[in-house]
């Protein structure tokens, strides 16, 4: 069939690539040297291996372009991957645009996002160690509910610190986390010295992902059997998501089709990475495809933060990372795409970026929810609110591209469903979501933060 | 590949079924005729039409064995169809069990549940004869998710009557009707007369099924423009579910299958029907498949009740339908699979169990729960309340099995996931769910309000 008939672009089972693909590899300028906390020393693997697996540490610095995906991730995988690729005929007849709109749809996992690709490896790699516990710390909670369940799978155990303001907000993903067999703790928690020290000065810190982190990493550091897990920002994390681009490229091809514009939503970056990284080799390539990412306006790390070292978390446990950020000690408003309140950003997507091989914008929330409910209306899935910046993004670009009258191809990633952000979708809907200005003067608080190298 | 290496069993997209299969050309007595509840004489299409379409008319008292699908409905069923059917690896693992264990899941649909087959068909139907506005009512949500959707595919106005302790429970679901359009009022309500009585006599009413049903029929019925439209019991609903397991059939065979036992969670019958009717046929010819419904020992319409005439609704407004009934007048305790919770049974799934060539279990909800819990953290994939009950009557099945030192392919069906349905699981895991016995005297004094005939 032609690409004009398909709504469902279906690739083979067989075709599910076997490779995960290193952006590392084509880079034009290499990451700079994460620094240890305490030496401002570049790091080495020793200073990672009280946490982190030796194959992820491996993972993290490698420069290999293809790094194989284990038999058993693979298996695991095909649960719901190859995942469906949508023409979004019925967004595009809403917009009476001539662009080819595409979208590929991460939502059928069987947790409701594409955390589970880097959930299955991470713990995977980690039981392979010997490993007994995994800490981990989430936002949204959709990351703690797919180390959740892949800790259930290879029966390692879970401990997951969730941001507290969330935890309150959504009751629910504690369930979700437990029905899996994960532990779940609202943080700033009185089980950590990181916890106890903010509560102590802020006893109703609503907590960020920033402090999360700390209780996290302490957590791991502290125990022989235990490592810690992160569910964006470094390079093994978006290292695993690539098999989301990998499939789409395989799925435009099977209609022979190829994208103008790759757009994902922006957060940590594992979602925006995993669509976007495996076009890298064709743009450097000389093809002319534009890779976008979407961050809320809100919490603006690409479009306004600085590239430059700083901690992932508020403690100052973590390495310090190269990376674009708005300062550690920034606490984004409540915005309800929990998933993409966060200081800092993937170094690599940071590195990427700052040479013009990726693109960024920022949108508003309420815009971002009026986008979510015309996708939903006439695509039939409600999506998350993290997912729903990139569809903002899309419909400006199609506008766009009328204003201009030109067609373009456009494919973006719904990285999970919206079933379990219903309250979100309330609050929109009796008009109880605002927009944040974020200002200049904002900006240079939060950048008083910066370590110094 | 073999059938014990494959986990997820693929149908390709050109098999997708191009019929709905009918079980009345089949069934050896036919069924009883509904009556008019004021004649109290053989129902006539002229009393269905000032609320029904007058296809949907048809198919319910259609005797052809296969009616086409309309291109229009197959094209947006491959939105998420041909659903996924999966062996049980894990789940037969941690039984330790001989059998092989495979489960259809409808969970893949954009409202999550197997309810959109029937909704598109329902809607499309109403559309082609100008019908502008559709009502209905739901117990547990899925429903009035489904025909919301349905309805914004092709324009035409929702109003969703949602039972009142539902809506209560889970205010989220009033959301996510709202982001595909439709509107949702708590049952009873001051809208109509039905939910006017109701509550002159007992303003703290929470609802029931029939409740509901009332007003949405009422509603209908008062306004020219406007039909309405009911998510399971009759037959042209169980008709449209037939694609369930008329694609488990098809995918059984391409691995070499032929199940021993078949089971669903049974409410109104719409889910039992999908994944059994296909298989009557089979056992009419001498096949030895034992066809299972799992109901809520709450609410246990078939192992409990009686098949008598009675109404689908509290107040009468519906046509009296000789069915398994507990009596309309029967209000079930809150356990939490509201799709459960329901009086009456589907008349065509009632004769067929009169017949014997269907089976019928109940099961406790602490049961259900556990279940739900083991199939989470062997499958991955979190259930709806409703679904587990199927999973419950498997694991039984299986347990049993090994006592008798057999091996037999179980299939079941799980309608939807369980995304929406944490505060269940949340009350569950606190242990706040109770097992409520149904009694003699309780069945006694709800047979009360059955009609004389």
């Amino acid at each position: 069939m032609s690409r004009e008939e398909l709504t469902k672009i279906i690739l083979p089972e067989e075709k599910l690539p076997k490779y995960w693909y290193n952006v590392q590899a084509d880079m034009p300028n290499p990451l700079e040297p994460g620094l240890n906390p305490k030496t401002k020393e570049p790091l080495t693997p020793a200073d990672l291996e009280p946490i982190f697996a030796k194959d992820l540490i491996e993972q993290e610095v490698s420069t290999e372009r293809y790094i194989e995906i284990p038999d058993e991730i693979r298996e695991l995988y095909k649960k719901w991957r190859p995942a469906p690729l949508f023409r979004a005929h019925g967004l595009e007849k809403a917009l009476d645009t001539n662009c080819r709109i595409y979208y590929k749809y991460e939502g059928v996992s069987p947790v409701g996002s594409h955390k589970l690709n880097s959930a299955l490896a991470q713990v995977y790699y980690n039981k392979k160690q010997g490993i007994k516990r995994i800490t981990t710390e989430t936002g949204a909670g959709q990351w703690g509910t797919a180390l959740s369940l892949a800790c259930q799978i290879f029966d390692v155990e879970c401990m997951v610190y969730m941001v507290k303001v969330s935890f309150n907000q959504k009751p629910y993903r504690k369930s979700f986390m437990q029905m899996y067999g994960g532990k779940c703790v609202a943080s700033p928690s009185e089980l950590t010295e990181s916890g106890r020290s903010i509560l102590a000065n802020n006893p109703d810190s609503p907590g960020t992902l920033a402090i999360a982190i700390s209780e996290a990493v302490e957590d791991a550091a502290s125990r022989e059997d235990t490592n810690y897990s992160l569910g964006s920002v470094l390079n093994h994390v978006c290292l695993h998501q690539t098999i989301i681009g990998q499939e789409v490229k395989l799925q435009m091809e099977m209609i022979d089709e190829y994208p103008d514009v790759v757009i994902g939503a922006v957060g940590g970056g594992s979602n925006f990475a995993g669509i976007a990284f495996p076009f890298i080799p064709d743009k450097l390539a000389g093809k002319n495809v534009r890779l976008v990412g979407v961050e809320p306006s809100a919490c603006p790390t690409l479009t306004k933060g600085v590239f430059a070292y700083d901690y992932g978390d508020v403690v100052g446990h973590t390495p310090m990372l190269k990376m674009y950020t708005l300062g550690h000690n920034y606490i984004p408003p409540g915005i309800h795409a929990g998933g993409l309140r966060y200081h800092g950003q993937s170094p690599l997507i940071s590195q990427l970026y700052y040479d013009e091989l990726l693109e960024a914008v920022a949108v508003r929330q309420n815009a971002v929810f009026e986008a979510a409910m015309l996708f939903s209306q006439t695509e039939g899935i409600l999506p998350a609110p993290e997912s729903s910046h990139a569809i903002r993004a899309t419909i400006d670009e199609a506008l766009r591209a009328q204003e201009e009258g030109v067609s373009k191809a456009i494919v973006f990633n719904v990285g999970g469903h919206g079933h379990l952000d219903l309250s979100a979708y309330d609050n929109y809907l009796t008009g109880k979501t605002e927009d944040v200005e974020f200002t200049d003067e904002i900006l240079q608080k939060s950048l008083d933060s910066l370590p110094k190298v």
